[in-house]
């Protein structure tokens, strides 16, 4: 079962706004088994919308049609559906009243433009629309429905899910589809590719298997298709488990996880605290962690040691270390992961130095070299790492690599407290 | 002139992501006179992709694709477009120089994977991807073009700034189309609008305004179109000399300025230093300062004072006033600056301390109240301000705010300087 959605209006096409809407009506349709075929955005141009209307109609079985329905003269869909469905527009009682009694209350009398909006194709079904003046249109034409909505996002979301969504539950019987997003860090995508191979190979034909990669991280999404959810539910966990078993270390979450969030949920669970001691992050690993809400209860603060003055005076590194080694080195940063500890009085603390770039690299130091050190209660770990030679990337990893090195830490607390 | 936009792969399909490419390929496009005339997200099945190009390669002049260049297996793209413009792969020496290049000094070895990034359409001109190992790929057909570009953001818009666009000039003669974008920052898009409606009608047919609202900021977009450049660079100067007689202390900067780098060159170019003390910024200040390469000369560090503990012990300030006035208060705030700016030794400093949510409001202070103060050789300064109850939102506005305060005490000083 496939369907198209199609967006009226130029906002998006001149890049004014970011299209949101359609990723919205695509989980949701999504999640009843619907596949989308195509997202698409064109002007109101009548020429236009009736070709996308011809294309669509063709090729998929629902066309689910957002904005153009304003009240105001730009939008001219409602007369380019008249064409293209042969048919005309009539006056309907129900949505004028309904325009009235939104209006009055405002202080808005009815003018020519309002009045308008209660005019309706004739063959259409009309899709009450409590929060706003423009009605929702259903078409059902040679065995394919067009659906046409508002805009406005929190009209259409109303829309979809009280009006759409239940009456293609009953026109359409859809297949199970069901998601799940396999978070990693720490691997290019073609060295996890490699690594992943057999595994991959090992994915029946209901299991459909895409790489998501960003500066972050690599989401692997997991797609699986049937007619029976539980054994689909199954299947996923039965292939996740194998995918960790290749894979546990780089293996950090699933679906809307976060990297700071996960390593702030395992902190929060064993009562511990943490503080942070940046360099070349300057702040964005406290930044990340904060973005949590409920963080306070185990994030206690964090020193940006930009420069070696901060270095010495707050985190109490030895000024011969940074003469002896440079402030980029695995002395210097456990050093600051020491001092950060102590001078927050934290259970674990972490610390970077490294050059983020553009200038500052040297043969033996290149940009985007990076030291990361972890303290705890009895642990001292440091680990050197070379990224690219972009700043903005080079500090969200080294971010996420911090915050794993960290979780890496913390996970084998908890291996070693079930052991006990 | 009009240019389709399409997006390969199942991300967006599925919901997954939003598109925000395509809306930023939409802006820098429409720079240059080309017009929209589709935006399109598309499955990576090759006959959909065929079928694509088809039907764009008809109706517009360019073709834009982005996505499904990737070196792992669901990427089916360049199959596709080598049987659309009848054409074979060959191994690029050049390209496979620069993904060696790229991968060996992360210590990830050439596998069979990133070697196939190597393989390009034969008729294709190679676009270098200098940040990337998938490269861009233009071709010229019956008086067509066609761009393929990798999805990942900050390489395409690399590939769009140094690549597509000299040559789409080149190819195209378009008019002189002048885009300038005034970034302001403290006004809610309504109220700005008011405030400068008279301006708005002031300006003549040749001149376009769009606002641009954004989490950060609200920028408008002035476009000059015709035939003579230095007319239009005249008119443009003259119309914002008079905006800014009307909302000179909300306009930070212009085009790709950042707040953050434009008080790192007042500082930078004044010979001053800058240390932070954030509660409920959380380390975002440092950060948004950071990414300015050179930050180093005038950004000494912050103290990311998220507990009391914190706020007590590094920046010295008394427990007494957290205790009678809470740590959300004016004497806090002003005593985190005071604390700051001596703890790391610098000339300026800037504070923040506020409830970011979604817990912890209350009614005389509701989630959303933000204390920012400002400490210098002879200033102190605070204001508090309510932001919107959405904790990512409220960090990034405090940010912006704090940070715009800061300016507007420094442009004070260059003022006095500039009168003695």
């Amino acid at each position: 079962m496939d369907a198209d959605i199609i967006t009226i209006g130029d906002e998006i096409l001149i890049g004014q706004i970011v299209d949101t809407n359609s990723a919205w009506i695509a989980q949701k349709l999504n999640a009843e088994g619907i596949n989308i075929r195509q997202i698409s955005s064109i002007s109101d141009h009548p020429e236009h919308i009736i070709a996308a209307l011809q294309e669509s109609g063709e090729k998929s079985s629902i066309t689910l049609i957002t904005g153009g329905l304003g009240p105001t003269r730009d939008d001219r869909t409602k007369t380019a559906l008249c064409t293209y469905f042969k048919t005309k527009l009539i006056e309907n009682s129900e949505v004028l009243e309904h325009i009235t009694q939104l209006l009055t209350p405002r202080g808005i009398s009815i003018n020519s433009l309002n009045r308008e909006q209660a005019l309706v194709p004739e063959k259409a079904t009309v899709l009450h629309n409590t929060l706003g003046t423009a009605p929702g249109l259903w078409f059902s034409e040679k065995g394919k429905i067009y659906v046409f909505l508002p805009g406005v996002p929190f009209e259409m979301k109303n829309l979809i899910d009280n009006e759409v969504i239940p009456r293609v539950r009953k026109v359409f019987s859809t297949p199970v589809i069901l998601h799940r997003t396999i978070l990693t860090q720490g691997l290019a995508e073609s060295t996890l590719a490699e690594k992943i191979e057999s595994w991959e190979d090992s994915l029946p034909e209901s299991l459909k298997l895409a790489y998501l990669p960003s500066p972050q991280n690599v989401r692997l999404r997991l797609t699986a298709r049937g007619e029976n959810e539980e054994i689909l539910v199954q299947l996923l966990e039965q292939k996740i488990k194998a995918l960790n078993e290749l894979i546990a270390e780089n293996i950090f979450g699933y679906d809307e996880d976060t990297m700071a969030g996960n390593v702030g949920n395992i902190l929060y669970s064993n009562g511990l605290t943490l503080s942070v001691a940046e360099s070349c992050t300057g702040g964005n690993i406290a930044h990340f962690l904060t973005l949590n809400p409920g963080s306070s209860s185990y994030f206690k603060g964090g020193i940006v040691a930009y420069s070696n003055e901060v270095k010495v005076k707050l985190l109490k590194v030895d000024p011969h270390l940074i003469a002896e080694n440079g402030a980029v080195s695995q002395e210097v940063a456990e050093a600051m992961a020491i001092g950060a500890r102590q001078a927050m009085n934290t259970d674990y603390s972490i610390a970077t130095t490294g050059i983020a770039g553009p200038d500052g690299g040297t043969i033996e130091k290149p940009v985007g070299t990076i030291w990361i050190a972890i303290a705890g209660p009895s642990t001292l770990i440091s680990k050197r790492f070379t990224f690219a030679n972009n700043r903005e990337r080079t500090i969200i990893r080294s971010t996420q690599t911090a915050l794993n090195l960290l979780r890496l830490e913390l996970l084998k607390l908890t291996i070693k407290g079930k052991e006990k």
